[in-house]
């Protein structure tokens, strides 16, 4: 099978969530400060979703770079992800909309949980089809972020029906500690390279 | 003609069939659980088309594996199927907002229905333009599935007027039929492979 | 210049337009057929549009096929194109919506006679950028589609205000001559490669 | 990693980009000449964003045509440089709804403001990532447009407040100027692989 599809189609995917979230900006009516500022809350749930979708496009990519067959149960388990993340459109505007309200926050933060479980999924999928020398499974190590994550986003979930600023900022921590590129694989991979030179 | 080309532009135009279905979960104007019950419908329909939409791709990914010239009739048989395709957005989302009732799942299996008369189109088309000795035409074989998707979608078809749920059962059936890949192009390539070392 | 990321980002913009004209479809409240029978119109619009843009591609497919070297003119004359082909959804959602009444046909039928002036001013741009050996210049040789297409849609802009069903018959008398791939191109390129061999 | 992906990835985003914009244009209930007159408006706004688009994809080729590693960094700054743009289908729409009034004016200057300084950023840190010997460094020379054009917009949002149709006007002027490609990154690379043969 063809990785380079897989790549191509998950980027496509990717390219357009990223994008169609801005049409839940809806424009609005009046031309003036007052109906812009109507539009601020759904432009900062626009603001934190770009940057999770970002940082899911940039891992994804670190991630595929060690494939090297695809199989079937990678081809599912990434489309899995691809659905959590196609939903970001819907939980951003709907947390928007809603001005950063409890029961949208919880789901926003409950689809990033999903996604992050369908992303580890991907990952130990991956790991499974490359064997016992699985490339990424020496690179990614001991994956403390992968693990504090969902934990934050849990936290996140709980808390936003006490007070869903708190639950806002650690979604806005949670995404800050993945903007920290992964690395590790790049790093693996180059000493890899080095070594077999 | 270059393969490449209309791989991409399938994969684009499938990458943003999958995504714009998630545009008809209209976000609910209040931010309560009951207004997210309200889109429940038009996501379970979601959830089903993304499947659909994602055996497309996976089974037309291994189909156009077996293409080394596009011919004009693959050409415009691979749009027609597209067409179709890009029915579903449609389909999906009158029959999630009318909760499933009759006429909308008859025509969303009805969509289904040509959508896989177009493929078996693709298919044949293929074959013809690969003559005798048609890698795709001995990898296929028997085609059970694409012989059973029909008939359950005549049967959901007809069914629809008496119990839509009888109907979404068959069309759930008919996709989990689906979701196990054609492995047989792929075990046939990696079998010729084999005998050619 | 890079000729594959013209064909790619072409490729992007003419399946997002193919793909998001199904969205003027808008989703009936009914779920009845009575229901469905009211977005008919657009339906056929879609359809219209569909084959329409499905020839651009194809034939945009062939034309670049021939071009080496991608100069700033190709670039924006590409341009000029996607940008009458982008107008398309609206036109194609106006004159559904409106039931092919007479200005909606006469605007569609405009924005398909400077779409196909477009072609022809990209067409002219690559001949003049390959010199006097242009290949593609030979290819095309007398193009009497590219002549007669003008034609019909001018005289589908004067007929609409009269009766706008012999204007949509012009249109899809101007659709069925190009539904024909360019294959003098394909057969250009052949005979020009048998002979160099 | 992988150039190639960044490259597809941001082609992706900007095809979407200039593509929906288009939607903007909400099509009339009425299907007289002037139910089309009061969409013209958007449509001034489409052409003049569609250009801008065109323009940053058209530069945004140029520029990653010099990039050979991709670091995290770039691909960061890239990431930022597709949030403003695609900010550019509301602040489009907003504009355009609003007749070119003086707010919405100022915000669509603005965000192009904000959009050539991320452009900018891009610049800066692929020249850092090349090193003393950075192709692009000394492709750009003395980049008079890139300093042109915040003093344009800047002005357009100091004028709008009193006359919104100088601001458009300014608008128009720093579209013009950059309508001509970059063509000293080609002429430098074109002198430099002369050199080497």
């Amino acid at each position: 099978m063809n990785k380079g599809r897989l790549e191509a189609f998950s980027d496509g995917v990717i390219a357009i969530i990223i994008t169609i979230m801005v049409l839940e900006m809806k424009v609005a009516h009046g031309g003036s400060l007052q109906d812009l500022r109507s539009v601020l809350p759904v432009f900062l749930s626009y603001v934190l979703s770009f940057v999770y979708v970002g940082i899911y496009w940039n891992n994804h990519h670190h991630m595929l770079h060690t494939v090297t067959a695809v199989t079937g149960g990678i081809l599912w388990a990434n489309l899995y992800l691809l659905f959590w993340l196609s939903l970001f459109p819907f939980t951003t505007g709907w947390m928007g909309e809603n001005h950063f309200t409890a029961v949208p926050t919880a789901l926003y933060a409950f689809v990033l949980l999903i996604a992050a479980i369908a992303y580890v999924i991907l990952q130990q999928t991956i790991i499974r089809a490359q064997g016992p020398d699985s490339i990424l499974k020496k690179a990614i190590g001991s994956d403390w972020k992968v693990k504090l994550s969902p934990v934050l986003y849990i936290a996140a979930i709980v808390v936003a029906f006490r007070s869903a600023w708190i639950a806002q900022a650690l979604l806005v921590i949670a995404a800050l500690v993945w903007l920290i590129p992964d690395r590790r694989i790049e790093n693996y991979v180059r000493a890899t390279h080095s070594t077999s030179h």
